[in-house]
């Protein structure tokens, strides 16, 4: 895949910008379970998902998790080159959870051309306003759904994302998703369960009743 | 107070764009209760406060409401000129919590120039990365801190926005501010008097343990 294809601001930059990109274009591949941003790292860049799966998370002081959006082939990362916009305030954990190939525009880089081009600064518009859009639609979720319905809600959307009835994901990672506790993921699935919803077995969740799962999110 | 002052990015315009801006720009007053901006009106502009207090908040299907941040003096409401930045895709509504001196600039107006200026493009980057903050910081709240923790905090804020130890407020606007309801806050508030934090009289309630509430929230 072409990189201009996924980077589709790239043509409405100067010859300039374009060389000083593709000079500075670093291409990374990352591993399943590698943290490619953290809250203690510098500011890596803008990424640019070739192929793979990322999950954008905040950390509570106690260590409990929240997915607040994830990014699939062709997405792009912004809050990992959050040093490119003076008033972010909060930080953001970005890991694989694929194999990921990446393209990465080096934060300094980025900075430089979003100041002198209004094409790239609103393309950085376009990409937080989704971002946002997200998370608006994360806090509605979090107010006003009660959690068998999000967790009915996540369970459909992994079997359209992996396109597989038959999940391999643990009831931690369930949990850390949903800002939940395992404990809690346990129950609701065993319930799910007695529900003929799904099936659980080690280290699998096989979805039985997708309608059932549908009428209930 | 000059507008030259509240909209900094006015001195890095072109003479042309400055005068856009000045021949387009509407002054307005609002009273208190007021809804300013809603999802059903058309994307009414940058509002710009010269004096006041508006707060922005989402509604559920059911009516209930969660304010996603309030705008002071000098703030500047961005997603009132929604429709400037193509990919936000939730609705916020706006209203006057005090009488409210407005500058607004045209939704149009500052879309055409924001698409020409990268130091608009780059204002609004920074205008929605505030707010982006105050959203992350909401969810942190929402997710892993306890209602008496945030009534705490909601109260102590007030005190300090309103300059006085006697807020008139209801127990339905605190509700409506923290998403929860008012039968809650009323019983989490009889608790916080019990313990000698607060005294609740007609419409009032009135800080009288300011260091007991800072150490609970």
């Amino acid at each position: 895949m072409e990189f201009r294809e996924i980077f589709p601001v790239f043509n409405k930059l100067s010859a300039r910008q374009q060389e000083l990109i593709l000079n500075s274009l670093i291409t990374k591949s990352v591993k399943k379970g590698e943290i490619i941003h953290s809250a203690n790292e510098e500011c890596s860049g803008l990424l640019i998902i070739k192929i793979g799966q990322l999950r954008a998370y905040i950390l509570s002081d106690e260590g409990r998790e929240i997915t607040v959006y994830r990014l699939f082939d062709r997405d792009i990362c912004l809050f990992s080159a959050s040093c490119v916009i003076r008033s972010v305030q909060f930080d953001i954990t970005v890991s694989a959870q694929k194999d990921t190939e990446l393209y990465i525009i080096p934060a300094k880089i980025y900075k430089s051309i979003t100041e002198e081009s209004a094409a790239a600064a609103n393309f950085t518009n376009e990409l937080m306003a989704d971002r946002f859009s997200e998370i608006m639609w994360l806090i509605e979720q979090i107010m006003w759904k009660s959690l068998d319905r999000r967790v009915a809600a996540f369970l459909l959307e992994e079997t359209a994302v992996e396109n597989t009835e038959s999940l391999k994901i643990t009831h931690e990672a369930i949990a850390n998703h949903l800002g939940s506790s395992r404990e809690v993921i346990t129950r609701m699935l065993r319930y799910f369960q007695k529900e003929g919803l799904v099936k659980l077995s080690r280290g699998q969740i096989t979805v039985t009743d997708a309608e059932g799962l549908r009428s209930l999110a």
